[in-house]
């Protein structure tokens, strides 16, 4: 597949403008735009700037608030729920993160679900708010149901990614982010564009039966939760993604399971929904609310050189932890670009030609 | 396989009076026994009384304290690290997660790490503590290592199982309660007695290649993360049996990874232990602290409702939300007794010539 490399300030720039044209404040614009590349720095490009068009959409049928209310409507010390008015998930889950720090502060740790709210770009991104402030950082979102349960033929859950961040002494952290379906869609979409098949284990069809059409989603079918099949576990990836969407849209009050509102600006909202927009879940909890930050920091150390030093299996030749290849990736595009295939550069430029804005490889 | 059919007042009779013998006071006994049998009443029959034996060795070689001073060695508003003491984690756990829901009652949430305990039976007994406080429960522990990360050739994490239990109104609640592996080690153990191989999935061999032996575990093998490979996402299962090693483990001063304790008391302990005994992590969350509890009962009724009622997939009949298979378990065995394998048999009778106790089964 042919791709283009862009400069992380090319594109941070273009998207920056996007965001400002769409009624942005300069603060919220910012903020929306680093949210957004730092999916695109740490190579989960399926939820980066390729995304940039389906937020335009979602604002242009009203689905998207550029300037919304976004308020504390309930709290007690260590938790809140936060109504997102309708903004741009990559602005609310921020604010909302910073809410739940603010509480760590206060009485240890902090904890807050997210009504009203959008897509909320990579949930890594939130988790590692926590970082720099000694906490452990988490963020959960619920999503467009595209998952079916462990023997359902229907879809029910979205890809309710978990995030989870722990910050070391020395070492670099520990950043798990991963959906709770055994593959993202984003993969199915790179399979489809290449004219390929899917691994069994991936999806299945409208019947319930596995499948290897990277298309079957759009036939009735589904993406499997993590697991796969029950003799695999999928029953587990299944309360996975369960317990995120419990804790993101039950929890905060916004529309949850089924009733997910669709990414899509042309998918039609589902009826009789239960609740406010999409949900996310945020958190932090202060590490010297349980023990010195310094011994923490001292034992997490130890705990991920040791992880990183393990036996490699035949084949392989370094174990990793959570967030290594993430992080790798992001030090290389820093310097040395983003690469962008041929549909997502297509859509910029026709979105550039709509606000007036130029977009262009790096030479 | 023969099994004999035990009520559960026999089993929860011989039980109590082990754990007195053991020294155990009336109290500690009588919780110890409630949350072991849980696991048989429940069908998890690797976590149950099977594991009585288990615990009695540990203590004769001193690894259980039967009167320890459990204790809070470090608190805020919303947090707590407990010393366990090496006491059995089937008292210690269940008093720590009372913590949790005293501090959630006073500030919104609260959160207990443990160092310092033993193996606490099955996290669901622990989690679902909080359901009758109008709360969501969290309970996770960390394990002997019987796991290899993603690409690795050698066991460094515990079966690490999460549980969350959640309220409803009218419909049962949700109860996930899960490890973090492919499948659980006691699943291997039935396969051993039956002489039977196992999925491509569960196991891989010393070299990290996969294995259909079921007694690979003894020959340098290693369980595998929840997702089998990384094609179909071990990394996320290994993310999460991480993340329940450093929430149980690191963040309470308990011994960790590669040198969490063994279960086994012939086993020795691992040299250089990076700190004290096994660790559990809890965790009370009160529905009120983020809207009120009515609302969010009903809300979950119509997911709890809305899930089981999902269209099954073809050659199934129905499908389940977590906790529901269990459920229907613990209601069928409290009418009509626990079965238990020969082999479990014959250990609780020579438990009992030890101690001169009976265990007779169910005419």
């Amino acid at each position: 597949m042919k791709s283009s490399i862009f400069s992380y300030q090319q594109l941070y720039s273009f998207a920056l403008n996007v965001f400002l044209k769409m009624g942005c404040s300069n603060e919220d614009a910012s903020l929306a735009t680093s949210v957004l590349l730092s999916a695109d720095l740490r190579g989960i490009d399926s939820h980066g700037i390729a995304r940039l068009v389906g937020y335009v959409r979602l604002w242009e049928v009203g689905r998207i608030n550029t300037t919304p209310n976004i308020k504390i409507i309930h709290e007690t010390p260590s938790t809140a729920v936060v109504d997102g008015d309708k903004g741009l998930g990559l602005v609310v889950a921020p604010k909302a993160m910073q809410i739940a720090i603010d509480k760590a502060k206060q009485v240890g740790t902090g904890w807050v679900s997210v009504k009203n709210s959008n897509h909320f770009g990579i949930a890594g991104y939130h988790a590692m708010m926590s970082l720099s402030q000694d906490m452990i950082g988490m963020a959960m979102t619920n999503a467009s149901a595209l998952v079916a349960p462990t023997y359902a033929a229907e879809k029910m859950l979205g890809t309710n990614p978990i995030a989870v961040a722990v910050p070391a002494g020395n070492e670099a952290p520990f950043v798990a982010d991963f959906a709770t379906t055994t593959a993202a869609n984003g993969k199915l979409e790179i399979a489809q564009r290449k004219n390929e098949t899917i691994p069994t284990g991936w999806a299945q069809d409208a019947e319930g039966k596995p499948s290897i059409d990277a298309h079957i989603l759009k036939k009735g079918g589904a993406l499997l939760p993590l697991g796969s099949e029950k003799e695999l576990g999928s029953h587990k990836g299944y309360a996975l993604g369960s317990i995120v969407d419990i804790f993101s849209a039950v929890l905060s009050g916004a529309s949850f399971g089924p009733w997910a509102p669709p990414f899509p600006a042309y998918v039609p909202m589902p009826e009789n929904m239960p609740g406010e927009g999409l949900g996310h879940f945020l958190g932090a909890m202060r590490i010297d609310a349980f023990r010195p930050a310094s011994d923490f920091k001292s034992n997490m150390d130890i705990w991920l050189n040791r992880f990183r030093n393990a036996k490699p299996a035949q084949g392989h030749e370094k174990v990793y932890v959570a967030g290594d290849i993430e992080r790798t990736m992001e030090g290389e595009r820093m310097k040395t670009g983003i690469p962008l295939v041929a549909d997502v550069v297509n859509d910029l430029t026709v979105l550039g030609n709509k606000f007036g804005l130029i977009i262009e490889a790096h030479k």
